[in-house]
């Protein structure tokens, strides 16, 4: 038996999210689909990030087992000729022994794109949140450092939310401009469910003058959702990347790549 | 009787093209009938170019007629509000006397995007064409910027093409690299049928090393398609903007602007 890990790149627009369930089509769903017809035998696929609807993904990661002889390297190209085009196998591997993709998981990146503008962007509309009214950068990187360190984030947990530890470490988060694209991008060793989207509709509000500054820090404070925004639209976020003890010392330079590549 | 100009974008991977035609979906069709339906009145579109299928655009302009008293810049936003959401119009503004989208346009920019990996990408599937093999984008560039200058294409025309004059003016043309995504961007005073397709397929192929150096020179002396590469598909090709006699001198600035961006 071999586990293989997969790095996955999805457009989320058109599934349920990643996690598969009925009555809906989900990343998982297809991957496993494709996986069976390829190895002849079903497969059960885990994933680092259970990704809503809507939510993309430059690097997911998922692991499954097989007995199968293909060569790991192999699986990428032989899962994309079965994969529809709105989900690609950017790389597989053979996982290190005792792998596993969402408990061996030490950190995640994601990031959250805005068009701001009168009108909304038809080349933009699955990737980027429309804001119609004008936002202040530098407010809004004030406010999202400020999410910077090891917190209780129960404020940041969406309503419903069943995480018992919500303690998390936000290893840098910062807020960049290029014209009217703003790219929200945030480092942390997890996240509880809908956190990046809480975070990014706090951002968005305070830049928008919607918010006070320190929103943030009052929420940490008091540990009430009631002092931060609303939850942004789920088609502006994407998980770029996620980190493992043996590629952990590559997220400071990935982030600051990111960063550096989208100021222009 | 009001002539109005329409700045229009759409992600054209559902449309047929610009151009109303049967059976198939087209931009200008969608358009006349927001149209239609606002005005309450059959209302014919004209546009400065008339894209291919699955070619996208973030600066269509067009022009129509009407009768009705609806502040120009009103426009704008009653039709975002009958469309679909893969057309935006981003302006809307009382055309200067006698204006005429298609035959006072004196500049194009259109870009051409290139994704290069072993793997496809799902994100950037429909605005980036997917290249396998490494190109080489200093080779590249020297290629594109080989076709500066007052030429006569007559070589670039796709086969069939009924152009007489053949003679256009390339102000610029430039290949930038960022990562894995290469951007060729090109400036003219007008540009024949499949004209930027076959360049933007020219130029990969003289980066991928199948073609050599000197093809588009070779082409303009002898007037050839066939020392050409194969035409580009059409999803990597946006019009970026059209220029006009009022506002010509803003085609440099936007030119540097686009480059220097997508550079990073």
């Amino acid at each position: 038996m071999r586990r293989i890990r997969l790095t996955v790149e999805y457009d989320g627009t058109n599934y349920s999210g990643w996690q598969r369930q009925e009555n809906a089509m989900s990343v998982q769903q297809r991957l496993e689909e494709a996986l069976g017809r390829l190895l002849k035998t079903e497969t059960r696929v885990t994933g680092a990030s259970r990704t809503d609807a809507g939510v993309h993904a430059l690097g997911q990661t998922a692991h499954f087992d097989t007995e199968s002889a293909i060569p790991p390297e192999k699986y990428a190209f032989a899962l994309n000729t079965m994969l529809p085009d709105d989900i690609r196998i950017r790389a597989s591997t053979a996982a290190p022994d005792g792998f596993h993709a969402r408990f061996d998981a030490r950190g995640k990146i994601y990031r959250y794109l805005i068009y701001q503008s009168p009108h909304a962007s038809a080349l933009l509309r699955n990737t980027h949140a429309h804001v119609m009214y004008p936002l202040d950068a530098g407010r809004m990187d004030a406010e999202a450092r400020s999410i910077i360190g090891t917190h209780d984030f129960r404020a940041f947990a969406a309503s419903g939310s069943v995480a018992k530890d919500t303690v998390r470490t936000i290893r840098d988060c910062r807020v960049v401009r290029a014209g009217d694209e703003f790219m929200l991008l945030v480092y942390g060793s997890g996240f509880l469910y809908n956190m990046v989207r809480i975070l990014a509709g706090t951002v968005i509000q305070v830049g928008s003058g919607k918010l006070e500054e320190g929103a943030i820090a009052r929420a940490l404070d008091g540990r009430s959702r009631l002092s931060l925004g609303v939850t942004a639209p789920a088609h502006g976020l994407t998980l770029m990347r996620v980190f493992y003890p043996d590629d952990e010392a590559q997220a400071r330079p990935c982030f600051d790549g990111w960063l550096s590549r989208f100021r222009g």
